[in-house]
């Protein structure tokens, strides 16, 4: 076990903590609430950047930018959105700094007040469909298919590294429609496709489900949401996507003329997932030695280790090797470094995550053999070198249903249902995870609950059944199961 | 000639604009000095972003992400630093709004104000230097070789699209080192990287120079740049690589552990480029018609168009050479729009600057062969379609090599030696471009020089040869011709 990272069963949140410093993937900066994503962290976010940009291209998206700042009237012209986003913006109230006349310093120049303060973009629903309008006047002018890569920024009091930061990276999607139908249809098909990036690139199992008007976007009629299970068996909502229905299209008047020439308002969608998507990936795999990442999206997936150190002898064999990955397609990396003992270079291994490692020694070699120690198991095997890359390959793909497996084991050994209250309470204070229960369908029923123990309703899963049964806190009639959990 | 595009002799700053949005590069935004960056142009500049990327992990760097504020109290630590961007920097001084009393509306909530002022980064230099204090303790943590793509924001009252905007896209990389030469060579290094770039990518020919005094960047030691010259005659600065010296690690205190074990300052440099080329890009190539882009650079490198319209018969045929056409790497789109005429379609294509036009027509296709137009000569020939993927292969690559060299014939014909002030004033105002010409070397010269003419010092170039003369405007002595021009 690491000794730089405190053990899960001691301190789990200081364990998430320890891991994503100590393992380079961000740290605090000195910008309050406002984190670096350092280069091996960065690494494994260009791998999703780039996994879910071709995900959305192949689903006919294409990407745009749109400015960071939003006049403050135009954040307000949606009374939802406005109401769920005010309390978190970061405004520019000024263009220019000048020396003060009292020689103390660099002062805002009080001579350079705005006239409209302008918001840091917290989404932008409202900056884009302002645009939409000119874009936009007739049915020919449809679909509208923009995703966008971006920073924004919520003001968050109580932070924690990719989790909740004030300044986070994410996409925005935001699609315009001809029809109701049609704009349902795009944001269940973005749920779709972030519940596949998640399962088959993150190898995290999630449940697709729909919000309840508490947990509902700011501004959207219907919020649809993919909900994961994190190893301390809080929940971890890792994507939306929003059916917006006319909202934004009339706050901002964006209407089209239809076949029949009529003018009708545009269906609007949106969706998003963040950087909280690596906070996701270190809770769900990884364990007390390091990061356990999925090889897809793992920077490096293989490393090739000489023992006890590189010497010319070992060099060409393990160049082959390493030539023999790169030709499938595979992220290799040879250790180099004389300096280290192997103990100390296979933890820092662990510590990354990498995948796969190959430790190559002396006797090894007589034999036609090489060391191959697995990450996510940490089991160790010999393997004969003739034909080593195509094992390597299948091992990676062995490596990612692996964890995808483990992490499904868990979630459904860790899903509950109950059926009265004190059951619910005792799941929750010991098993954890979630809990699929009856709620009688009101906001004030879910906000009792809530206050008395920090659970959410995370979802109604798009999957439920039709089931007939009582409240767990009013006894009140229910027509399904709804999915509760502690969530980060 | 399209009509919705002014012709470059009637006003060549409106055909820019006219150009970049009937094409659907970017728009003016709601927010005053933002631009959208619409599809098509976010298009090309991903490509852009792609290439370069490549070439800056092939030279060792790796990504990151640093915030988007910047604590006032950092911006100040550099002395020059502060002086250059002090006047245009948007300030965030709350984090919260509220519903004013009066019930008006949403105003900034006063109770919400920060301690200290946020700047939104005009460029990263303080925040990353603050950051690399942490991160650097001996020479073993060197070098550090970071880039960064993100926004940033200048605040500007007079803008363009592209080429002067309060807030655009952009990488900055940021190198910290042991050694004075390791710095200035990493500066050189990047300015090569650049120059690559423009010329191989963009089929935009620069010059290689460093800045004079006036010019450089604020906290610089140095500015190298890589200059280029614009179908009216003006100059555009296309990148700058900073050799900084040890003023942001003086600045901020970063200082590291020698092999002798002795504490040094480490040495630095930054460097970019941004949104800016999209500008370049279009003044180089384009005309009366429209856009002209290199194919490495073009979204769609080809568009097959059936003509009179899309027909069954044609489709397969279509298909086929596309599907050739993709198994060489190359974009190709089908053009499928049975509404429009061929005649509206050309010109369309033509105003997107797409590389090769087919126009595939029943009589051609008995004939066994196709139409083939190029965008950068408007010749159109008749090709046999068999092995025709061959032949588009090898056509992109002859336009991207035609385009850089009509660009660097352009320039040479526009580049003049003078040894009067009358002569220099006389090509400023007829023939424009590049004026070679010596210069006593003093920032005065300089600033009467601009302050009379507009034309600026664009570069002393990096292989200008030492030569005796006398200054254009002062008579003084001088050892080397630098290059003037007016500058975007």
């Amino acid at each position: 076990m690491s000794k730089e990272i405190t053990p899960r069963s001691d301190d789990y949140s200081q364990w998430y903590i320890d891991l994503v410093r100590k393992a380079g993937l961000a740290d605090y900066s000195a910008v309050k609430g406002c984190m670096v994503i350092k280069p091996y962290g960065f690494g494994i976010w260009e791998n999703m950047r780039d996994a879910l940009d071709r995900m959305f291209k192949d689903t006919g998206h294409v990407n745009a930018y749109f400015p960071l700042f939003i006049p403050k009237s135009f954040l307000s012209k949606e009374a939802a959105h406005i109401e769920g986003f005010a309390k978190e913006c970061a405004v520019v109230t000024h263009y220019r700094l000048k020396n003060a006349e009292d020689g103390s310093g660099v002062i805002v120049d009080p001579d350079a007040k705005l006239e409209e303060e302008l918001i840091v973009r917290p989404t932008s629903e409202t900056i884009i469909w302002n645009t939409y309008r000119d874009w936009i006047q007739s049915y020919r002018d449809l679909p509208l298919l923009i995703n966008q890569w971006a920073n924004v920024v919520r003001w968050e009091m109580r932070t924690r590294l990719f989790l909740r930061t004030a300044e986070f990276l994410w996409q925005e999607g935001h699609t315009a429609h001809a029809s109701k139908e049609e704009a349902e249809q795009e944001a269940r098909t973005m749920l779709d496709v972030y519940a596949d990036f998640a399962e088959n690139w993150m190898a995290l199992p999630v449940i697709k489900g729909v919000k309840t008007e508490n947990e509902r976007f700011a501004g959207a009629v219907d919020t649809y949401c993919i909900e994961a299970l994190m190893q301390d068996g809080w929940a971890l909502q890792a994507g939306t996507s929003h059916f917006l229905g006319q909202n934004f299209a009339k706050a901002f008047d964006v209407q089209f003329s239809t076949k029949d020439n009529t003018l009708e308002y545009v269906w609007a969608t949106s969706w998003g997932v963040s950087t909280r998507l690596m906070g996701a990936l270190v809770m769900a795999h990884s364990d007390d030695e390091g990061l356990v990442l999925p090889p897809r999206l793992a920077p490096t997936q293989v490393v090739i280790v000489p023992i006890p150190k590189p010497l010319p002898e070992l060099e060409d064999i393990a160049q082959k090797i390493a030539s023999d990955l790169k030709g499938l397609g595979i992220r290799v990396k040879i250790d180099t470094d004389d300096q280290n003992r192997p103990g100390y270079k296979f933890a820092e291994y662990e510590k990354l995550g990498i995948p796969v490692r190959l430790g190559l020694g002396k006797r090894d070699l007589e034999n036609g053999t090489i060391e191959v120690a697995r990450r996510d198991t940490k089991e160790k095997s010999s393997v004969a070198i003739d034909g080593i890359a195509q094992h390597i390959a299948g091992l990676l793909d062995e490596i990612q249903q692996n964890m995808f497996n483990r992490a499904l084991a868990f979630r459904n050994e860790h899903t509950t249902s109950v059926d009265t209250w004190d059951e619910f309470v005792h799941v929750l204070e010991t098993k954890r995870g979630f809990i699929s229960a009856h709620w009688d369908g009101t906001s004030e029923t879910e906000t009792a609950i809530k206050e008395q123990t920090k659970a959410t309703i995370r979802c109604i899963p798009l999957d439920a059944v039709e089931e007939d049964g009582a409240c767990i806190l009013t006894g009140k009639p229910s027509k399904r199961r709804v999915l509760f959990a502690r969530a980060y």
